[in-house]
């Protein structure tokens, strides 16, 4: 930073972030990335500085697959890099709560859609049945001591209804209120998410649960995830979610992107004078190691071009013109 | 637009966009686009829509082979289409420019870039010999009655220098209106601009030169180009460079992307409820039919994805979990 930021004189001096590319972007992807690659990664996060992690999901391995191995993965983590990070996992009801605290998470998420129809194609239960259901999760994490959260997918768009209200965002925020839930992230699940919705809908949950802990969680799926960030920064959000590398991807679009890049968001948070406490460097060379691992390009591009004042030298280029 | 548009108050309704794709773009390409196709890809554009473009550069055809058909480019855009399009042409100095108004262009673009070093490598003379020299190009710009307009590489940042202080753009951009020039594009050559700097340097020529047309030609090379654009409309700016697919590269980064991709862009400013004029599903088909040309993905997201309310029916997707 050489250049004294110019900021909306709301947004935030500092802000939180949780890497959910163990989570939200391995699953996406079509191989199997072994356990110990997981852990790996998790570890070399935590050494650039993440603390807080959506590290895996407790869902049946037969609909996810690629997360399997959450146990395995929650349990692989070096202990001394462990008590720096908060390792969470999503939990979609009451068996899946029970998995992840006998795994030892430090957090658990819930999870319901914003709108019907993806909460019965994702989930195989209505919308009220999932808020019903997330009760014996609530009394099971007080018991257990373990903090919950709670996410509301499809919360600017769904892919089968277009369009969701506002007012279904509100209803899900106040009932997870009711709940004791008090950090509530926005998911953006197919890259719907507009910076007009995002003032909009940040706006209403404040004036509305005015005490949550608002995150949002972008998809870059149609190249505005960054703006949609900034929108939420103008609007005063001080959590946001993201995937090292970008990785991730969406069933609803082939070859479109998934999560937003972590270090492509914190290259733009610093340079707009936001303290995140990670390590650009690191984050990217954790970034070009997770690139190997999958054994394909990632769709982040700090990764490739290194930070702004990385100098090139006189002789190392062509002739460019303009 | 289902939603009221929120956007800043100082936002325009309506911005005007040139399509630099034909020459920056392809320019970045490796392999040698056809005349036919160049020719195919504008009169495309300009059935989406598009009304201004860089339509290619009278360079030296050693130095740029990529651009060697500039004359055959210009001289092949089916007429009818042609009366509904501005196609300029970059020029580097007179001969250049003789070559540019020989052919038959509709306007013309001096380039300069705002740090030295940059000048030496591109231009192989220094950033006064370029402006010095530009008083003989506008000199025939005006008796052969062509609009001449001027670029300012390197005015975010220099991969050689790094920062670039604002009183060099000022500067530029204060000898390019001694030259009569009006419409000035602050060039963001290899992806260094940043919200903050494009706050700065606007402002810095609004106050210094406040009757020029100002354009923000941003690069998407650390991932940030749409965030920058959305700065450029806070500081009141209404016209924009961008380039269809996103096509074209960095010769400073592998891998990375440059221009700032066209669809996207218009994907924005339409849901912010800014007027283009384009159409978004013609720029989408053209960017599909530019990477069959090219038989490379590009990195264009809303091509992929498609505008947010093409909706999936319920059993076309797999389960997707959050």
């Amino acid at each position: 930073m050489t250049n004294t930021p110019v900021t909306d004189h709301r947004f935030p001096d500092a802000v939180h972030m949780t890497e959910v590319g163990p989570r939200d972007g391995l699953q996406a992807q079509s191989c199997q990335v072994s356990t110990a690659d997981k852990i790996a990664l998790i570890e070399a996060l935590i050494d650039a500085g993440v603390r807080d992690f959506e590290a895996t999901a407790f869902v049946s391995p037969r609909a996810v697959p690629q997360l399997a191995d959450a146990a395995e993965v929650i349990a692989g983590i070096d202990p001394a890099r462990r008590t720096r990070a908060t390792l969470g996992a999503l939990v979609p009801n009451l068996r899946g709560a029970e998995r992840a605290t006998a795994a030892g998470v430090d957090a658990m998420i819930v999870f319901v859609s914003a709108s019907n129809s993806h909460n019965l194609k994702n989930l195989n239960c209505s919308r009220a049945d999932s808020l019903t259901a997330f009760q014996a999760v609530a009394e099971h994490a007080r018991s257990s001591n373990t903090p919950l959260h709670g996410a509301i997918a499809t919360a600017f768009g769904c892919p089968f209804e277009g369009d969701v209200p506002v007012a279904n965002v509100v209803d899900i925020a106040r009932r997870y209120r009711e709940l004791g839930i008090r950090r509530i992230a926005l998911g953006d699940t197919t890259g719907m998410a507009t910076p007009a919705l995002v003032r909009e809908r940040c706006d209403a949950l404040h004036a509305a649960v005015p005490d949550i802990d608002l995150a949002l969680h972008f998809h870059n799926t149609r190249g505005i995830g960054l703006v949609n960030v900034y929108a939420g920064l103008a609007a005063g959000v001080r959590r946001y979610e993201s995937s090292l590398g970008g990785v991730g991807g969406c069933p609803f679009a082939a070859g479109a992107t998934g999560n937003i890049c972590t270090e492509d968001l914190v290259y733009l948070l610093h340079e707009c004078g936001i303290h995140t406490g990670l390590d650009l460097d690191g984050l990217c060379s954790a970034a070009r190691r997770l690139q190997e691992m999958l054994g394909e390009r990632l769709p982040g591009q700090v990764m490739k071009a290194g930070p702004r004042l990385r100098l090139s030298t006189m002789d190392s280029v062509a002739t460019a013109c303009g």
